[in-house]
């Protein structure tokens, strides 16, 4: 049975290229042409790049060629801010990679997703958190000289609450606002329970829709919006595909000592386990999601981490010492 | 494999009362000794009446004694406001039966839940549309008199908001001030996918902790407040425990022809399923809850429809003509 | 003491055209040139339309050719349903008017203003409760047809909150979206308090910088957006230098038969008069509004007749008899 | 023409006893009996305690028995975090002294006003950033030991909003969580444009109705929660009948070198001054409020400041370095 081929089937799309490539590569059982993974442990909090080289590699994950930097830090769900702080200075460590920044960049952060349902509110909570400067730059351009880079942020809300595409929106505001760069922030779905509020990942590919590849103008990306867009996203559910699949997995794994089970699993055609899925999510399927009661906390708390990261990587005045003092 | 035990493991609580009632009949083949069951079908609408007559049934359902009414209408989830009207016109003549108003009765009405959790904010959503009366009768007594009754209205939040529990809240207020009926707003747990915005249960046994039988103290209820308690609740998630749970049922049901299988889903002892259930929930468990994406769609659509509702069968000056207009 | 150069002198835009008429016809005691009014009393509603004809009335007024329409209601401040659907029957009326629609006409609707600044959120307010339908048109256009237009809708925040200026927004939002109508909804300053909550102007020549003709390049019209733009608005607030000028007209008023002040009153430079509203006014000046500790309720109660007059005249197949349905 | 005597006929209150305290004063030209004043200028910050001592001064400044510290610093109203630090951690010296904690002290923090009305939205502004600690010592009693007191928090709404009495949910929540101390936060009134976003009043005498003297039955005070009540406000309006007495003062002001103007301003009868103040804030007069447009970030900033301040004083486990971090 294969992962790969019953996800596609469900409609489950895995937003961390990490995820995507350790499937691939478990499937496969050998490194996935065209891409580079390179690993960073550091105490509680591991960094992984996934690089994607050439078009070979952008056909296997099914994604742009570009960084794709996970974060992976426990700390980031639980309450305690002096473990913040760190998973802030690696990110914000990992961020500054990404950007080029001259002194008179400018900035537009990007809030995804719909401020009325809790576990998609990602984008605009951080929007909230974040420091607006641009508007300040006609006042006292002088006293913003050096300290501060111009930074615009906006959620554009969903397509049900204004009628209007997302991408509409930003490639309208782009082109007045001219940013050198937009920072588009979106709530993600992962591939396992685990990496719901304990990941981050930031590209330099943009948001691109989940189909992939050869169909970029639909995104927000260098060659829709004209401007280098970074990606910045965490986990906060899983696809209700994603728990079908682990329950069935898990009960061929109890029973692997039964021979004719092991037969089943093995021989069984994939069409009888997505029955037993969809027939599971019924009448829902797609739009169906799981998520910790929690989850608003965790967006807080990720929301938080993300914003400070921001200011600390963007603003030359703010630094490790003072950043918390600078969350709106 | 037995469902109620699997369940009770889980920690799966059945909010419905109808719920919990088929799964005992089911397992048991028999009807539930102190419990009586009327089915009422209404073209789209069907109500079923559950009513526990005794100690033994209150045993056997785990909840108190009195009337649970389920209103089923698949036309809750969708935005066709005709079909709502007929809705809010059945809603409205059942909590009319459970009310016994005088003509002077008051009422306070408490939104449960917590306001910042989409799938758990269906409590704080009504009260925000329910038009308060109380302290017209301060002002304007003549005015008000035989029109309308006193209806007071609050979102106390949650505990891990304001540190303080619900049920401290509320029994402080209602000492004050002194309702005939607390009429309390809850968001619910299914135990299936298809009954998440379709469903409202009405009860006259007010909110009653999970764990049931014989601690009525800490819910609120007559026991704890001192007056009538009518519960109102609309399913907005499904624990994950009972995906899990499900697809193992489909994929041995898609499976029955093969004897091995149907003899390890016989003869299996409960705890190998329960490992594949934990495993599959992991890190999470209890608190993971499965919700469609449109869940803030659903919960706009189905506090219209109770707070219509509660307008029409609280004050004798509302009707089916004009209640629209009250809405807040 | 002229009214007209104190205003200009203290920042006091009066928002309101027929107030700016007022004013004018009344120093001069004649009528102004290229201005025509038209005055039609219905009931317990008046209906002001002021026509801007030519470049004379344009610099007479500082505000572009067109028409301004004034519906004055003292009903819309009140808490009765009944009165306000007489208000939302002329205002849709009127609204018909401005508009040419063709069957597929596509609207934009512009919440102005602060959601977080209550005086200020009568634009957001508006954009929450009116129905988009835009999307739907990809789904389901047959369904659509004949009964719906294409409405979208955004607020796009403010300056402070973004970063970005509002035009910047909205001109982007047009270039994509390109909507035959862009209706932007703001809250306005009243020239009198009795305005407050009682007044509703709509105009067809789109909203425009206080500092008047000859510089549109800033404003939402059609010059600078490529369509038709209609503007509503509700006057939530009073400068309060109106207040510190009333106070001395009243004080003449009632001193009117001491010689010694009437002589004061006519010769006085108004130098004396600036000084004495600047110093009252301090250290705040241009920025302090007054408004009634109710302007919440105002602001809810006038957004809900703006949503439902712009569902009627927008829609054909909403009527009379069901717009109360399709407020969100 | 007495000041006093014009305010108290146009329902002005001086929420501020410093203010109360300077009108009486300045009108007696003598001390107030009953009353001490305290002044104490640190830098750019001045703190004025007001103490009122027996049943004389009660009666003379219409508030009863006890402290009243005003803070006042224009350093609140800018955008200046640095500045900031040093109003807090005066503020939190001052509570200090106000507070006798031991270590098991619970506090439970009331949000007074309306938050859907900014410039009454203190004191809920305050209660969303305040670190809620209560539940915890029920999980980890602990870890918390020593460095936490046990804090609750809640905004109970306004009448209009809920149908209750703000006095009612108090004391029925008093009662259940049965607090050692209550911190009632609220928007204040003052009687001067200087004070709006720049003063903070800590009082140990609670909230009491603006009647004053001999019905404290109706305030939130130890009479009647049975538990010391801590009162802070900042002033966010000024009642517009301040205005309009301004103008008129500014005026004769302006034109002392006129005799006749002496004359009239010295022999007039209050009730002309009445007159033209009624006239110039008709249809109003009471509920009139002047504000500044940049409200809402002026209750931002005071907001962080009092929950900062508050976090620090009340925690042993929180210091001048860390405080910011546990702001929610």
């Amino acid at each position: 049975m294969k992962k790969s081929i019953l996800y596609k089937n469900m409609n489950v799309y895995l937003d961390l290229a990490v995820e995507a490539h350790d499937l691939l590569r478990g499937e496969r059982g050998a490194e996935v042409s065209g891409v580079i993974m390179d690993k960073e442990q550091l105490e509680d909090i591991v960094v992984t790049t996934i690089t994607i080289t050439n078009q070979q590699g952008e056909k296997e994950l099914g994604r742009p060629k570009g960084h794709y930097i996970t974060i992976d830090a426990p700390a980031i769900k639980d309450n305690d801010f002096h473990d913040h702080k760190k998973v802030i200075e690696v990110m914000s460590k990992h961020l500054s990679k990404l950007f080029q920044f001259k002194e008179d960049s400018s900035i537009l952060i990007v809030g995804l997703g719909n401020w009325q349902a809790t576990p998609d509110a990602l984008g605009p909570k951080v929007v909230e958190k974040i420091m607006v400067t641009r508007h300040l730059f006609y006042y006292t351009p002088e006293e913003m000289k050096g300290k501060m880079r111009k930074v615009s942020a906006i959620s554009p809300g969903v397509l049900g609450l204004t009628g209007i595409e997302t991408a509409e929106v930003i490639r309208g505001l782009v082109e007045h606002v001219k940013p050198d760069y937009v920072i588009a922030i979106d709530a993600l779905a992962a591939g396992a329970l685990e990496r719901i509020g304990t990941t981050i990942q930031l590209a330099d590919t943009g948001i691109n829709p989940g189909s992939g590849i050869g169909n970029y103008r639909k995104g927000l990306n260098q060659e829709t919006l004209g401007c280098k867009v970074i990606a910045i996203g965490v986990p906060t559910v899983v696809n209700a595909a994603v728990i079908a699949h682990k329950t069935i997995e898990e009960f061929f794994g109890q029973m692997e000592s039964e021979p004719v089970l092991a037969k089943i699993y093995n021989e069984e055609n994939q069409q009888v386990f997505l029955n037993v899925m969809n027939k599971a999510l019924s009448p829902f399927k797609d739009s169906l999601m799981v998520t910790p009661k929690e989850v608003d906390d965790l967006i807080d708390r990720s929301s938080r981490i993300i914003a400070s990261a921001l200011n600390l990587s963007i603003h030359p005045g703010i630094s490790a010492d003072n950043y918390e003092t600078y969350l709106q």
